[in-house]
C-alpha cells in the first residue's frame, strides 16, 4: 500500500493501490500543435484555459501542464501557465519540461504539492532535479530510461526504476513520492510490449512499491483506431496494478474505460461513480420534471 | 500452457493460454426472448440462421446454441437448431443445455469436436454429464457451483472446479477438455467480484492447469451502461488470464475491446487481426477504384 498524495491550494489528490486509478490530463502541451505553441509564446492562454477547463469536466483529477517551444522563454511561460491553470481550476498540476530551470520556475509558481514531470537515471539529470524535489517537497515521475536510452530488456529498465528510487531515498526523498513510468513502447513496433508494461508494474508495485504512470497511448503508435486500442490499453493496465496515466480525458471511451475498471477493481464503492457518469439523462429529466411541475431546464 | 481443442467438420479452434481470445456467441439462445422461442417451438429457425451469420460475420469463432424452450420438445429442437447452423457455418458450436436428454440429442446430432455447456459439482449431475463428454469425445464447461449454489467464497468455488476437473479425470476426461466456469457475479451486488474472477482465473490457469470461460455480461447486471463496464471487464478478464467468453459479439465495443486486448497480450501476431479489423474503408475503397478504374461496388 503506497499512497502517493499531491495537491493544489484547496484539494488533494491520491494516487494509491488501492485507490480510483489517477487520469493525468494531457492537452496542455505544445508539442505538435503549432496553434497552441504559437499562441502560448504570444502571451495568448485562451487555449490553455479552455483546455484546462475541459479536461477538469470530462474527469481528469490532474493537469500536465507542459511550455516546451522552440526558441521561447520556457520558464516563464510555463510559470505563466501554471498560475492561470491554477486560477480557474482546483485541481493538483503535474509540471512538465525537460528543461530543469523551467521546472524550477514551474515549481517557484506553483501553489501546493506539485508532481514534477520528470527525472530520469542520468546520473547528471538526478542530481539537477532530486535537489529541486527536496527543496519544494514535491513528487516527482521517474522514467525508465538513462543515458543508454530506453532499453528492451525489462530487467533494465527496472533496474533504471531503482537506482532513481534509491537516488531519491539518499535526498530524502520517500519511496511515496516516487511514481514510476516502465515506459511503454509502441506495440506495432514491439509484439511484446504490452505484457512488457504488466510484468514492470507487476515488480515495480511488489518490488520497489512505488505508484506507477504512463504515456497510455505510445502503445498504439502507427497504429490505426489509436483510440480503440488505448481504451483496452488502460483498463489491462489498471488490472495489472497501473495506478495513474497521463492520457487525452477529452476521449470518452478512455474515460469510460478507466471507470469501468475502477469498478472491476472494487475501487468503486457502490458503483457510485460509475452510476452517475452513466445516468439516463432522460429519467433525469423525468424525475426533475415530476419535481418541479413541468420545468425542463437546469437550476 | 494448455490447448482446449474443439472443431467442426472442417474447422478447429483452440482455447488456449498463449492464443488469441475466443469469443463464444451467445445469441443463439431463447430464453428471455419470447419471439425467438415462439418460433423455434414452430419449427422456425429463421432467426437462429439470421443470428448465426450475423455473430460469425461479427467475429464469433464458436456459437453456443441453447434451445431451453418451455414446454417444448428441447432435445428434437436442440438437435434441429445444431444440425441447421452447422450446414451454414464452419464454426465450432457449444452445445448449450440444462437437460442431460438435450445434450446427448446435441451432441449426437452434432459433426466434429463439441464444447459442452455444461457441468456442474453435483455428483448426480457429473455422473450423468461426464460420460456424455467421455462417449462423444467433445470438451466441456464446468461450472463452479453444486448443490450448495454458487459461493461467494472463491476457495469453495475453487475446490468445486477442482472436484470437478479431477472426475474428468476418473472419467478418462483430460483436463485439457474441461473449461472453467469460475461464474462472474453482479458487482452492483458484490464489490469485490471483478477481483474474485481475477483471482480465480490466476489459480484455476496456475494450479488446474485449465483454460476459463465465462458468461461476461453478468457483472454488469443491474447497473446502467452495462455494454460499457462488460468492454472494461473482458479486456481486464484477458489481461488477467482468461482464455474465452460467451458473450454477445454484435456488441462492436466488446470485439474491439477483445481485439485490443489480444495485440496488448502478444496475441496478434504483427497486429495483423488488429489492423485488419481497423482498416480505413476509404483507403480500401480509393486502392480499389485505382485497380479497377473508378469501380465502386464489391465485388
Amino acid at each position: 500500500m503506497t499512497d502517493t498524495v499531491i495537491s493544489s491550494m484547496s484539494k488533494e489528490v491520491v494516487i494509491g493501490f488501492e485507490r480510483p486509478f489517477i487520469v493525468i490530463g494531457e492537452r496542455i502541451n505544445p508539442t505538435g500543435r503549432k496553434l497552441l505553441a504559437e499562441e502560448m509564446k504570444n502571451g495568448d492562454y485562451s487555449r490553455v484555459e479552455a483546455d484546462a477547463l475541459a479536461q477538469v469536466a470530462a474527469g481528469a483529477q490532474v493537469l500536465d501542464v507542459n511550455a516546451g517551444i522552440p526558441l521561447a522563454d520556457e520558464p516563464a511561460i510555463l510559470a505563466e501557465s501554471i498560475k492561470l491553470v491554477q486560477s480557474i481550476t482546483d485541481v493538483p498540476l503535474c509540471i512538465d519540461s525537460s528543461i530543469v530551470a523551467a521546472l524550477e520556475a514551474g515549481l517557484e509558481a506553483y501553489e501546493g504539492k506539485a508532481l514534477l514531470n520528470s527525472v530520469t537515471g542520468e546520473d547528471e539529470r538526478l542530481e539537477a532535479v532530486l535537489p529541486l524535489v527536496k527543496k519544494y517537497g514535491c513528487a516527482v515521475i521517474a522514467i525508465s530510461n538513462d543515458d543508454s536510452g530506453i532499453s528492451e530488456d525489462i530487467n533494465v529498465r527496472f533496474d533504471v526504476a531503482r537506482k532513481i528510487v534509491e537516488r531519491a531515498q539518499d535526498h530524502g526523498i520517500p519511496v511515496s513520492d516516487v511514481v514510476v513510468d516502465p515506459l511503454v513502447m509502441p506495440i506495432g513496433a514491439i509484439n511484446s510490449s504490452g505484457r512488457q508494461v504488466m510484468e514492470l508494474v507487476h515488480r515495480l508495485r511488489n518490488e520497489l512499491k512505488v505508484n506507477t504512470t504512463c504515456g497510455a497511448s505510445n502503445l498504439s503508435f502507427g497504429l490505426p483506431n489509436r483510440n480503440g486500442l488505448n481504451t483496452a490499453f488502460i483498463s489491462m493496465a489498471i488490472a495489472g496494478g497501473m495506478t495513474s496515466a497521463i492520457t487525452n480525458p477529452l476521449h470518452g471511451e478512455i474515460m469510460q474505460s478507466v471507470r469501468g475498471a475502477d469498478v472491476v477493481m472494487g475501487h468503486d464503492a457502490e458503483c457510485a461513480n460509475w452510476i452517475a457518469a452513466n445516468r439516463d439523462p432522460n429519467a433525469e429529466t423525468r424525475a426533475r420534471r415530476g419535481r418541479r411541475g413541468g420545468r425542463r431546464g437546469r437550476s
